[in-house]
């Protein structure tokens, strides 16, 4: 059976002043009118039932991520008393489910990223599922086809045809500088990397068992205190310890370079919504070229956007500028330079205004 | 003796959002923590008492300008049914002057002006009311050092100097384009109209009577009726219908051209705030150079001006920007374009978001 692991950890200081340490990207509606958590489960609900959806993230949201999923069962939300990046937080999810369902598969997601197009997704989905019912051993990524040179991303290099929109996966690339990514991109054969894995639990825990043996021991045994009165307090003492380390570093580029990791390439109008930029982006301009979720008034003003809940903007006589409305907080940005709200937040600690963190 | 006559008939437009139909300017503390009518009043009550001081404003607003000028009799704020300009305003208020008190000069302010330094702008007025204590039959003027060619202002021009800083006002001119203004400047003989007049009552509305007879003839009635039951419905069905004339056209370009205008010339840190840009100028800028009447956050950015009473505002990549706050709206506006805002209030009535007006 397939099984949903959604990451939750992520804390996106860039979406400042939107997001906040206490309220981060995934558990507010940045696109649309569901939060990014509620838009990944939902896109998921298809594929898996909510008793098989976990969720892990830290203590400070598991309460709103549970009122925000109401359809998933609470002991689902796994919270990690720390972050420890994505192999541990991947290496407990398969060790839970490995207990329940020793052939289980699993499909890891990222909370809060943007899918436009769910049937070329689903499409990959199922050539990635295909590659594993064919080989358990394998690991399968999905590969989105790059629109251009994006620094801010990883890359997967490819290889071989297996047939459909599955490929090898040999390399496993870190952001790259600008020429080199615009090399990626002119070669034809590098997608960028979602950070969507599919695999079966016993396999991936293998795996990073092989860099991280302590890792897996340690997850083992929280998998058995799984649903019992103990598994809070044996994640106090003993998660924080695990070493902090990616699933890319701790496994996929090893595994790649073995020849042994599948990638769907597919084009779902995917982001990571990394930033306000990435963000505008994503919404369709009005006839003026501006883009705005509440009311929008430009004059002699191309290119702006408002992300406003509750009060209307009005623009005069400049171009390309975000405005962003909370209920404390405004920001003023120009779309180029959305990358830099967060040394907003650094003035914002230097100055002890820490209430707008 | 003296009386004060504040013209408070103002609406505003150009302060979106901050003013609105329903809070013109004059009500708003737009500089400072106290409204501008309050601060007009506070500045003269040195020099009038509170029951010498009238105030002239439209039916909305009386309620609101009674309730922040407690100290003023209720009924010395005057209700115009409908505004007229300010020749029919001024031509009222000399009549009730003139009825309590024969010999009577008044002082007539605007209501929503900044004089930054009030000590000029005292010395300015005793050399004026010195000049009608000699010739009462003088009308007095303000005339305000001319620090750049601003083409929204009026000019006086003036001629012979009749000892300190008393000038003879020749003539008043309405606002110059650029060119002209520059010349004006260099000229050094034109100063800019401030609206501010003095004078005897008996001896202005002689004069409005002169080209408004049927001005003169309504007022002298209504000020009979002032303060009796009979007053407002005689206001109602008699004021609207007086013609809407601008004292500056109906006495002070003729009054000019006959040698009896007295300009006491000052640089009092004058302004008419006449827009979001007149604001911007009069705020002192912090170190790197921007300007905030709340928390500012700037991120490369210089030339920022945030009128905030509540919300942070941070601005980042963005040069010379203005930022205004408001319950309901924020408007963003490059500096050089804030006569524009004018427009956003336009485009408000064409979608009929005529909540925001």
């Amino acid at each position: 059976m397939i099984h949903a692991v959604v990451m939750a950890g992520g804390k996106g200081t860039r979406f400042w002043p939107l997001s906040r340490e206490s309220r981060p990207k995934q558990v507010l509606p940045v696109v649309g009118g569901k939060t990014m958590i509620q838009e990944t489960v939902e896109r998921l609900s298809g594929l898996v039932p909510p008793e098989r959806t976990y969720v892990v993230t830290g203590a400070s949201h598991a309460d709103e991520i549970r009122a925000q999923l109401p359809e998933i069962p609470p002991r689902n939300v796994i919270v990690e008393p720390a972050g420890r990046n994505t192999a541990p937080c991947i290496a407990l999810s398969a060790a839970i489910i490995k207990k329940i369902d020793p052939d289980g598969v699993m499909a890891v997601f990222p909370s809060d990223h943007v899918i436009s197009k769910q049937d070329a997704l689903y499409k990959a989905m199922d050539a990635v599922m295909e590659g594993i019912d064919k080989d358990r051993s394998a690991l399968g990524v999905i590969g989105i086809k790059p629109h251009y040179p994006e620094t801010g991303y990883g890359y997967i290099k490819t290889s071989a045809t297996l047939g459909g929109p599955a490929v090898k996966a040999e390399e496993f690339l870190e952001k790259p500088d600008l020429a080199t990514a615009e090399r990626y991109v002119q070669s034809g054969n590098y997608y960028w990397n979602a950070g969507m894995f599919f695999w079966r639990a016993d396999v991936i825990l293998d795996e990073i068992g092989k860099s991280q043996p302590g890792t897996t021991t340690a997850v083992l045994k929280l998998a058995e205190a799984f649903g019992t009165a103990r598994f809070d307090s044996l994640m106090a003492q003993t998660y924080p310890s695990l070493a902090s380390i990616s699933i890319d570093y701790a496994v996929m580029e090893r595994a790649g370079a073995e020849g042994r990791v599948i990638a769907a390439v597919a084009d779902p109008g995917w982001s990571d919504v990394g930033s306000w930029r990435s963000l505008y982006d994503l919404v369709e301009p009005d006839s003026e070229g501006n883009r705005a979720r509440g009311k929008l008034i430009a004059v002699d003003s191309t290119g702006a956007f408002a992300h406003n809940d509750k009060r209307l903007v009005a623009v005069v006589g400049l171009n390309d500028v975000i405005v962003i409305e909370t209920d404390d907080a405004i920001l003023v940005c120009h779309k180029d330079r959305a990358q830099d709200v967060r040394q907003v937040t650094e003035k914002l600690k230097e100055r002890g205004l820490t209430g707008y963190l």
